[in-house]
């Protein structure tokens, strides 16, 4: 009954939930870019306010980088209710190509889309849009029962998008205040954009940025070229090294901590009918790539990767200039999976990339930060619980999922504060997270509150 | 006893010509920027004026690019007397990277240095300081004799450093008014540093851009990592496999119209005893790259090559984009000798690219604009003329040497104008030429004016 109300009262105030998501949006967060650091910190203030003026005890707390924000609720609940700890992010990823845009990224706006209504925003989906969902859900509990159901922490933090510097720390710092019983992230999607999905399995991350130095100065390569070391050539050739024609990674042991996935897991994985050919086409392609001999899904899953960001060197302007530059740059990040240990691949790649620079060049690494893979222990009876809630809210049978992506701080959790993490989001795969026009579905944004309503009833028994 | 008056009326005036040159070299004529094209017409204009001053008929050319400046002297001199073109480019190189110049580039300056007094600017030596020295040659001879020695045609480019698209439809269009009995083209240098030269075989050039589309848009390297083509790791593959391990240019046919040089030819050029360790010292490097079975000389006069010269594609600012980009470009110049034809070259590197394109990745490619390499006719005996006043005025025998840069106008004058052209120039290969902190030796200048005072005087039989 009282879940009712409430589930009533999300629907009810979705048009409000609107804009106060679209007030979040107009803030560009964008926390890789140190041009953006006081934005970043007004997005970390509005929801401080926000968080407040739903009775949280809320703070903002300084890093050497950008803030966390931290907040207290229910802290006066029954012992024997769970105490939850909610995750999300505030800062998005940048917006280049800009000229790709059809509109402001930081300008949201609803737009009418053979689909359905979307949300067209940087950090729509990604993930401004999925922290709101717990947001209004609490909201809307307060608004309706005068208090939380249970014991809540809510913790955001500002530097996801930019290699999370300072999340380890602070967590050490402050682990006695975040230790709960469960942490809920909601940076995730849904399963082949209907089927609600708990991520189980989640790959690591390891970002390399290199710079390769031949010449003191560029060169004329009318001179010089024939004689001199050109850097671009040799970093594609180091890059091209990195992958053989089967599309694996060479880097000597990188495969030695991946483990096969297990039958019943691989069993599971089929079940669910990964339907690769509406993903690739969505982005205009046809043919999968990577790793011939394993299963899409287990590729994007299951598999580490190899992959250039980005790269450049010499003349990119207008026009030609027939230079040998004195550099040339490229970032590269490997998806880790099993065991695989990003210091010990960190150093591999070193050594990959230092045994192929010839006389008179030199490279230079960044700090090559990164995280392993997480693998969730399922057996905690609230992944059973938050199924069932999912279940009912989408009318279709929940899954525990695999994930491509990284979201290291599920890791962190475990480690430095002994807590299981449930990820739980309602992002789809054509939201366009980290892309122009970046999109969130109404409908996600919607049934993204309800879901988190119901999760909170049935974790506090008060279905 | 008239050339030594004009000879002292060159060392005279030095600090006056360089007062030209700095205001010539204050406009920032960079020709491949639509951003500077005012800046073009501006030294067009000035390059007008100031060969108007020493009694040329001068004018500015259109062209649908930056203008030519195409000058009359000498025209009542005897019919007997040679008629000659001088030819020289008022465009610059960009000046990117901004940061590592010391000064502005377009604010010229005298420096002392341990080697002697320099020019610091861009285009201090290629191509303004250079044009300037037979402009000023020519001053000093008609300031002391009232009327040039023969019949001169001034023919000075706006686009030399972007491509030169104007130049042989104007060439064409303008055939009778150019043609003279031989071009005398100052953009090349002083061999060693201190011997002065004739360049008699020049490579040619083909420039490529090529762009590799992939996905529709960017995506997350998470989400697609391992299903979707990375167009960057594409194009450092296809870049990579364009030269082999021996340094050897891959592309099928790319060696079939390289003639090997000649013994005579190999034996005049062990003579000059070329320093490559100092050249490379210079910049910083110490082992000569490129093809290993062949003489640092020959790989940079006599050898084709295949350098990548920019590169770009997906994140490159700040921090990290975990980024598979939708697209990666690369500009990537052949430097063509003997018979290689840019137009065969052109479809054999697109076949090349298209050959290695998997599924779902498409290339666009540019025109492929090039020149072929240039071999002059040394037997026209104005080459000894001009080779024994060189010698006289830097005391030492000057040489005929090849080149590794392409002036693709001297093969023009040929095809075209049916002309022989002389390539003399004062250049030094630490002038720093497409590069920050470009710089033009003082002595560069005025010894290039006494230079081109003595062949004039010698070419008309007036030493």
């Amino acid at each position: 009954m009282s879940l009712d109300t409430v589930l009533m009262r999300c629907d009810g105030a979705l048009d409000d939930a609107l804009d106060r998501l679209f007030t979040l949006l107009e803030i560009p967060s964008i926390s890789t870019d140190p041009a953006y650091k006081a934005d970043c910190d007004r997005a970390a203030d509005y929801l401080v306010s926000d968080l407040a003026s739903i009775g949280f005890e809320a703070t903002k707390r300084p890093t050497p980088g950008h803030p966390m924000v931290v907040a207290h609720g229910g802290t006066d609940a029954g012992d024997d209710l769970p105490h939850l700890l909610f995750y999300g992010h505030y800062d998005v990823q940048p917006v280049d190509p800009l000229e790709l845009w059809n509109s402001d990224p930081f300008a949201p706006a609803l737009e009418e889309t053979e689909a359905g209504r979307v949300i067209r925003a940087r950090g729509a989906s990604d993930d401004k849009g999925q922290l709101m969902t717990f947001v209004e859900a609490m909201r809307a509990w307060v608004e309706v029962h005068g208090a939380l159901p249970c014991r809540i922490t809510i913790f955001l933090e500002g530097e996801e998008e930019s290699g999370s510097p300072s999340l380890v720390p602070f967590l050490r710092d402050n682990a006695e205040e975040l230790k709960a019983d469960i942490a809920m992230i909601c940076d995730t999607g849904l399963h082949d954009g209907k089927v609600p999905a708990i991520v189980t399995q989640l790959r690591g991350l390891l970002a390399e940025e290199i710079t390769l130095h031949a010449a003191s100065r560029d060169l004329h390569s009318g001179f010089y070229g024939g004689l001199a070391q050109n850097p671009i050539h040799l970093l594609t050739r180091i890059l091209a090294d990195l992958r053989d024609e089967s599309g694996a990674i060479t880097l000597p042991g990188f495969y030695d901590d991946v483990p096969d996935i297990s039958d019943d897991l691989r069993a599971q994985w089929q079940a669910l009918n990964f339907d690769h050919t509406r993903m690739l086409d969505d982005v205009g392609l046809s043919v999968p790539a990577g790793e011939l001999d394993r299963t899409p899904l287990e590729r994007v899953w299951a598999r580490p990767t190899c992959e250039v960001n980005g790269i450049w060197g010499g003349y990119i302007g207008d026009g030609f200039k027939t230079v040998l530059p004195a550099e040339a740059s490229a970032k590269i990040s490997f998806r880790l999976v099993g065991q695989q240990d990003p210091e010990k691949i960190h150093a591999a790649f070193v050594d990959f990339v230092n045994a192929r620079l010839p006389a008179d060049v030199s490279c230079d690494f960044g700090d090559g930060h990164g995280a392993p893979a997480s693998v969730m222990s399922t057996e905690n009876p609230a992944f059973d619980t938050a199924r069932g809630a999912l279940s009912e809210e989408w009318g279709v049978e929940a899954a525990f999922v695999g994930a491509g992506g990284s979201i290291p701080v599920a890791g962190h959790f475990k480690t430095i504060l002994g807590m299981d993490a449930m990820l739980i989001g309602f992002a789809k795969e054509d939201d366009a997270i980290h892309s122009p026009n970046e999109k969130y579905d109404v409908k996600s944004f919607h049934k993204g509150i309800r879901s988190w309503a119901r999760i909170l009833a049935a974790l506090s028994n008060q279905g």
